[in-house]
């Protein structure tokens, strides 16, 4: 005997990054846990998606969203699952992440998301060792120098003259699993032009993915603090562009589309099995 | 303005196969075309799913089913999609497809569909010229002598030692593109041992399947009438198995499993733009 709790969802995506958003803000959701976020995620006997999202109730915001990799493994930020909540929303709101409080505010179309405040120190990032996190005396074959920045999670950016001559898939995860990265990393591959930012990145635990929020945001900041870039700065990613304003000792503010592709249901005990 | 036009859906998977039914028994969905099929199949931005199944309002059966591939096309059958709408109509049926009429019977947790009667002759295949279908006088590298059967479908069979050892994904496009092959093919490669059968598939229009259940009938039916396999027979398939039935000059019955995944509805215009 299976005890029948119907779970609604809805499938949302920013700039292509797909989302699965299971909507506790009521605390009416059974716990998460890998193995079902896992499950759910599958697209073939799953719902599908790049990140499984649990909105959860929060004593210190408007209500806690939780974020789940579809290998199951929770992670501190997304940026583009951000500006889908905020649409689901609705309405501004403070949010509660592992990653600390971010302010949200739906637009037309897309959400501006408040990131908080981006971290420079090398144990912030987190490093494995001291070292001076504009510029990074570390190199990977022909990717060198890297800045490092934590926006909610840990990144590091290497300025090169074409993100798309670089093999990210195949030095992608070399820098991920680095020891030099205790937290891992994503890694972020930018160049400049014209004022404004084209990028591709290898996202921690995903891989390579056609659009990443936190990378889009970590970039922006290291190009504006390294790099004389003007804030607000377009970033090109290859899912679509997002906007990013930030100034030395504030928080930064994205701002980009959000989409809802479909709402449905499913019977939690078809995924969680006897576990409930 | 875009007229609102709620459409529900089922989402299901027989042995991985997924699918997303769009059901239409009672003529309430507007007409599908492989643009609007092509957007709700991407696994990002639409529902995602390897086949669209559309059922609609038929003269000559209790419904039709239609089957849109990821890529928009239309095909003539899908033996899992079959199990499938026989589990969403949860009661006997005759459904008439472009391949034909089948019988469905739904069974605890899948379904035994009558997949109609194999046909052997070079013209129904179809081949580009008169051949022995049990044994084709051709080649590619090291996959010869293939049978061919059409089921509703067309498919090449080769009996190999090792199914796991040949390189389907290379030699697959080859085969499915050969000019001796009007309507493109199905290719199937297959191992017997003990009575069962090991398959792989490369699916015309789709690639490697974890399950196609239409190249397990195809090679049950050409291992009982050219190898001397006993029916029923076993087919062990990457996603699970299948059991076949045949007699010479009967129908083919498989049986097998499908699942419900979730339920959900989407917005009509979102995916059809200002057609409607």
């Amino acid at each position: 005997m299976r005890g029948a709790m119907r779970i609604p969802f809805t499938k949302m995506h920013g700039l292509g990054n797909d989302f699965v958003v299971l909507d506790g803000r009521n605390g009416s959701l059974p716990a998460m846990s890998p193995p079902v976020a896992k499950a759910l995620a599958d697209r073939k006997t799953g719902i599908g998606c790049d990140q499984l999202i649990m909105l959860e109730p929060s004593d210190a915001a408007d209500f806690r969203m939780r974020i789940f990799n579809a290998d199951g493994g929770e992670v501190e930020a997304c940026g583009n699952a951000s500006r889908a909540v905020a649409l689901l929303h609705g309405q501004p709101a403070r949010v509660e992440t592992s990653g600390g409080v971010i302010a949200l505010e739906p637009l037309d179309g897309g959400a501006r998301v408040d990131m908080g405040t981006p971290r420079f120190g090398w144990e912030d990032i987190p490093l494995a060792y001291a070292m001076d996190t504009a510029s990074m005396p570390v190199s990977w074959e022909s990717l060198e120098n890297p800045a490092a920045v934590n926006v909610g999670n840990p990144h590091v950016i290497f300025f090169v003259e074409d993100p798309y001559a670089v093999e990210l898939d195949r030095l992608g995860p070399l820098i991920e699993t680095d020891p030099l990265f205790p937290a891992r990393v994503n890694v972020n591959v930018a160049s400049i032009a014209d004022g404004a930012i084209t990028l591709r990145v290898w996202e921690r635990g995903v891989g390579l993915t056609r659009a990443c929020g936190t990378g889009a945001c970590a970039t922006a900041v290291a190009a504006i603090a390294h790099k004389g870039v003007t804030s607000p700065v377009t970033v090109h990613l290859p899912g679509g562009d997002l906007e990013i304003a930030w100034e030395q000792g504030g928080t930064i503010l994205m701002t980009g589309p959000a989409t809802t592709s479909f709402t449905g249901s499913f019977e939690w005990s078809d995924f969680a099995g006897d576990a409930t």
